[in-house]
């Protein structure tokens, strides 16, 4: 396993196919075995108390992980969530958030990983997620995530 | 297991507590085991092709529970979302989502359930999210999810 | 959807493919939409305490949507369990368990549904399991989940 | 997070408490942050064609992270399984399973982590659990698994 698509393409793949996402999101790093984004996190994001809202950390993820089956696959491929199973552990205070995507399978059919959920105000994760990706054998367009 | 909220009660907490979701969200019905919510979906919640987005569908299943179980043990709660582990299962043409969520274990410290969430323009369901939340011992203040 | 397999046929096919299990497990009922299952407990499934184990109600769970698959898509297909999500809500007291698996998406590769356990003294369900299957492109031959 | 328990300790534990488990498993390493533990695979837990089955990756990764949170919160606690949502990646050809369990959450109410599950004979895991364990507020014995 070993990413065929840079930081810049991924950034520029997200500015051209999903411009919504790009203004929150920010691709930081690929590696072999995956890929880490960092999400900007504002008042839209946040719960009364101050802390970040459970589907915002879920965006994070989805998206986190996205990206990094993207930088394994291409940019040609169409892959949907299949599913995510999210254990949310600490409430976030208010501050950008980072996901470390990990590939564990990468399949013909599925992609299965996690996403490792911390703030930048924490060294330890306040969410984990379990992602599964299905890629469908026609690879025609860009993906919906 | 009886409600001890009415639609309006939630309704109105929803206005007071969460301005923002209550301007996406319509709790449409409550039963002796669960609640219903309609997600009002616009472009903002939709992706590229035109099917609405997963972080979308996750804030309905989040809501619709949060709202039922708030409807069970009623409005000084403070709830906070645990885990949800959902399964994308077709994805949904444009247009509004409404997500059943029913409570399968009303516990002292935690809720156990699941939403079935279906678009208005298919009968059968575009996801399903098993979802547990926890209720802290000291119950103050209204619930963050 | 429409099962084409009998209560029988299912029966059978555990005994010749998995004899181990059809010690322990007998279908009870094939709906249009899914099958039960149930699982005869024996000292060897209890933990101290007397409580069912929760590898048991795994074994259960996976058990009883495997029937259910098989009894839509026929007893030629190699099918695979792919993630089982299990929520553990009550603690069976020793006796039979039930499992009414439900199929809500038999997709071409993948089949979604979700298993509600009881026990045969208990009205309320004991553990809810989300399950995923999925079909090989090749079916050439009995699963094995 | 440091273990209050030692490996000696933990198999001591097993024997006395859960004498059915202790013949399958063995605690092989305890850390700041977890545990692992080998489990002895014979026929009885191969399906037909030689694979492990789901159910004896699901018992490992109870037990595996079963002993890591004893470990750390000491051997008098009542802890259940609240929760366990497992990926099966690859078929693990006949030979003994070990499980890396990592506490990522040690609460007051609830552990969270996960378990990586690998054969003897592959360095890819064959399967990844994330588990959720309640701790009753009183702790008074032996927890039932």
């Amino acid at each position: 396993m070993k990413p065929v698509m840079t930081i810049e393409q991924l950034h520029d793949l997200m500015m051209r196919e999903f411009p919504q996402m790009a203004e929150n999101f920010d691709v930081t790093e690929v590696r072999d075995d995956g890929a880490t984004v960092r999400m900007f996190i504002d008042n839209s994001h946040l719960r009364p108390g101050g802390t970040v809202s459970g589907p915002t950390m879920f965006a994070l993820a989805d998206c986190a992980f996205y990206m990094a089956t993207l930088a394994m696959i291409g940019p040609e491929a169409l892959t949907v969530t299949t599913s995510c199973s999210i254990d949310f552990m600490r409430k976030p205070r208010p501050g950008d958030l980072v996901g470390d995507a990990r590939i564990l399978k990468l399949g013909k059919a599925l992609v299965v990983g996690d996403v490792m959920i911390h703030s930048i105000h924490d060294h330890n994760p306040v969410a984990r997620a379990s992602v599964t990706y299905s890629i469908p054998p026609k690879r025609t367009e860009i993906g919906v995530s």
